[in-house]
């Protein structure tokens, strides 16, 4: 495992999210791997993955797209679309190409957004062969006449699919699941900003030196990539007691919290509490079955308890899925803060212990275990015993902490407090 | 079986009513017979019944009433009642009598309703001995003292108690329910138009190429029709899963839907739904154990899922169980709009369809299936592939094609495209 | 059993009360037996009890506590605290001690509200070793420097813990739990009003000649009492179905009711109902798990249908826990008031008859066992009717008469009524 560098601040994961800009991704070949290589000298993520053709649920592992270069000349010379200065500019998973073509017979191989002219366009071709460029509408349109040179060195050969996994044990073998997508080319919002953050929060994660609950973080392809791990990891699946699929993290929008499928699970009341703590301004939105990789885990086969947190959505900022979104695009302060707010839920939900009464019947005599003011009346610590008395009192395997602090009133430190102090005393257990 | 006649309009149906309209019919006997076999010209009823004496759960099968005539001749030789001309004018269900009364013994023996002296009430006496006379009020106090002579030509005697049974099997043995009584004498509205509307919604489904449910109408004698019924057929009421009983269906008022006993079955949802397709107006209302033959469906012993829609509800119009419900009052625009309501709930009820979904852990490859956009970002289908999507997801057995749409926002006919296309494509299974 | 004595009126309730007052109570000892002594002269009370030692879930009993007399002099021979004029100004449970100290030794002794100057608080040691004095805060701060004398005459001895119990067996094997403490020393609402108020109830329960629900009076050293009694009567505990805890009945304040943990158990709608019907206002409010007694009851080990009723909660009034809550402080009016809202209570629990529909399959036919209307339409007697048609269709064994009387909108009377002809014809079983 490489040395673990840490990431500390939005300078760093801007300069991280610079390093991996360039890398011409897709969902397989050598741009995802050196981008999971690059995320692993920061964080304590393990390659893994499937052969090319491996069947995996509906779908099947892909062959790697070896992608070296991509021109496109105009019939005078100009070069019209060069990937190496932009790597959107070739159609994501194109086949290899070479040839002289008439503009008529390009034209088909050219994808842009007349809405948006002067963008370049994200487009992706992964299951069916096709070769193409992506073009911003107004050059397509500035075309002339005549033959056109097109020079695409990629292939797609056997190797693997992979993603990257870290994976971080707890004192409880219940587990969170935080997932995001690395095949997403020169883009920085989508899905930059979610892997350097993601890889940060693994890092910290990592260096502490108590975890209550495990956390698995998932760096997979999208779709096929979050498939591939489910169909290899089924009976971990069942370990998944919260998720978040993160992404679009680093642009200036509020955040957006899109529920679990369950709609009211614990996850989906920790993001809305851990914002509400940091002070941090959070939509909350329904679950609908499109989106990223939690529609994957929120398949109804698997229906796991996985909401997503992101800034502003996907599809509702111009320059989603375009050469716009890029490194200006992502604020340093923004990274920073998403980070604190993704720390901010495992906060809450390493806080939210369930205990378990170990004395149900009658209230313990908390003198007895050095929990009690001696003299009946004093005031001094009364606030601490109504805190013991309500933890004991719901500490039933219903109720977590936060909701005892809810549901009583009292500050949730104080309610931690009373937990602990029953615990030292032996009265309470964590479930 | 008899040739079955096609009711396809307001004008037919009011037609149809006018027929039955002068058959004096009672809960058992020949006029309620000779209903039943005229409806059984234009739809697939059968009869059925019991032998009189039969115990039915708490009740037993009544005689049967074999009505002739009944006359009250008044001590000037005026004919104060004659039931050939209105037979509402008999005590229905009336022992036979003949013989010469003073007015005071006569008094004992005539019904009329003194807040609406010009209307002859509907009055029944099937479980106590009794004859009689129903009169407008103002006729009643304008009988001059003397003797009157009083011939009413009736009798019960050992029979059967019948019913009308119309059967029509659908691909899958999951019933609904239609039930409307067939018992009360000289009135349109009730029931008349609850049995033309039946009768032509059973012609019309019966004569439809594929059912997907299977529908049972039963036109029974109010109260002991609907006990019969489910004296003899407990084992078939395991197979109902929606019930209407229907009634009051030829008045100008708007829809009136009183919901199941449970509250919120499908049928409670549904029969809203239609009506909202329609752009009619409908009041909802609570379950009360009283009203038409509901009551009986939803005894606790049984508790079917068995609403009423109606127009107008019964008493709360003033022509309600007197001779002003006539033929006037019934409009054939009501009735075939009825009809048509009736039609859209059972629309509503094949549409109905619990999918499961064959591939539920994880999204199936929709391009490999032929469903998907060969190029991402391609907008054309858009919608098409989230219909899909939101099928896919909630196609766990809990959630019909209805609720679906409802859930994702999306056009029905949209999310039922997107059914049939992953059925085809063996993505999705009915349930 | 000693002759029970009738208490009939506010009068004779805070007579009562008066003949408690003096006598110097705790959890253990002479003090609390006497006290139950003389309440088992008004209700059929039964003592029992543990020896001193017996382990009870997480507590033990105590010792008892014999208390014979406290003086305190100062050193210019005023008595500056005797309890036989006053009981509180012992620490309740003290251990005895004879000494004479320096004031700064004493000091760590006295017990006084600085807050409220002129009031003896009442204060407690009963889990540490300890002797003390409580005086007004004024008396402490005119204390001069020098000798005071100390005598304490009491002892701690192995014995028994005592309590008070009424088992009235009713119908039913269903029990009703009313508990009350009854350790407190010389002070009035808390408790004495509960005493005297629990007594009168269960003298006037047994005194009925039928009670449909077992009913069980406890009168319980706080705490330990409830724990001793749960302890030692586990497989009882499952027959509670219902409970109150009663304790502060005298002040003039407006009823509260402390919902059950449970939140919605039937005594949490029959105690709303109970005083709505009374006429009086009623304060409801969320379980907490402090208070009375009700916290051991709720603990979630039993997690027992216990609610409780008071007037002005516990520590919301200025005389509480104080010599100000004195014979004056208790109205004879409120505690008549009080037992009048148990009573209510109680008729509610008795009235909440869960029935059984015998012939649930179908409605019965009601004229067969003389429950009709013989001419339909008749009005008369129309109302008796809808309630058992609501009677018979909701007695499915989840629903009882009162709820029965919400959902139909009918007189709770009409609904008992129709409950009470419905069972006479056989058609209706008390579940």
């Amino acid at each position: 495992m490489p040395t673990v560098l840490p990431l500390s601040s939005g300078a760093t994961l801007h300069a991280l999210a610079a390093r991996l800009y360039p890398i011409p991704r897709s969902i397989t070949g050598p741009g995802v791997q050196e981008t999971l290589a690059l995320l692993a000298t920061h964080a304590p993520i393990r390659i893994d993955g499937v052969a090319s053709g491996t069947p995996l649920l509906d779908w099947e592992a892909p062959r790697e797209w070896v992608f070296r270069s991509a021109r496109l000349v105009a019939p005078d010379g100009r070069v019209v679309a060069d990937a190496a200065l932009q790597n959107l500019h070739v159609l994501n998973f194109s086949t290899g190409f070479h040839g002289r073509l008439s503009l008529e017979e390009l034209r088909p191989h050219l994808f842009s957004l007349p809405d948006r002219p002067e963008r370049i366009p994200y487009r992706t071709s992964y299951y069916r062969e096709n070769w193409g460029f992506c073009l911003p509408h107004r050059a397509v349109e500035a075309l002339a006449p005549g033959e056109y040179e097109v020079a695409i060195d990629a292939e797609h050969r056997d190797g693997r699919l992979v993603w990257g996994e870290a994976l971080l044990p707890g004192e409880s073998a219940e587990e969170v699941l935080f997932s995001t997508h690395c095949c997403h080319p020169q883009m920085a919002n989508d899905n930059l900003s979610g892997l350097v953050v993601m890889t940060a929060l693994a890092a910290e994660l990592a260096a502490r030196p108590r975890r209550r609950l495990t956390y698995r973080f998932l760096f997979v392809p999208g779709t096929i990539g979050a498939i591939a791990w489910l169909a290899t990891h089924e009976a971990e699946t069942k370990q998944i007691r919260h998720g978040l699929v993160a992404a679009g993290l680093g642009d200036g929008g509020a955040f957006h919290y899109k529920k679990s499928r369950r709609g009211a699970a614990p996850i989906d009341f920790a993001v809305p509490r851990a914002l509400r703590r940091l002070g941090e301004a959070v939509e909350i939105e329904e679950f609908v079955p499109f989106g990223y990789d939690e529609r994957q885990y929120a398949s109804p086969g698997f229906d796991l308890p996985v909401g997503s947190l992101t800034r502003t959505p996907w599809g509702r900022y111009p320059e989603y899925h375009t050469d716009a979104d890029d490194l200006d695009f992502i604020l340093p302060a923004a990274l920073e803060g998403s980070l604190a707010a993704y720390r901010a839920v495992v906060d809450e939900l390493e806080a939210r212990q369930v205990y378990r009464n170990l004395h149900p019947k009658g209230e313990p005599r908390l003198g007895k275990h050095g929990l009690y003011r001696s003299i009946g009346g004093d005031e001094a610590g009364r606030e601490r015993e109504l805190a013991m008395l309500w933890v004991l009192n719901l500490s039933d395997g219903n109720h977590d902490l936060a909701t005892i602090a809810e549901r009583s009133g009292l500050a949730p430190e104080l309610v931690r407090e009373a937990a602990d102090a029953l615990v030292g005393a032996g009265l309470l257990a964590r479930d």
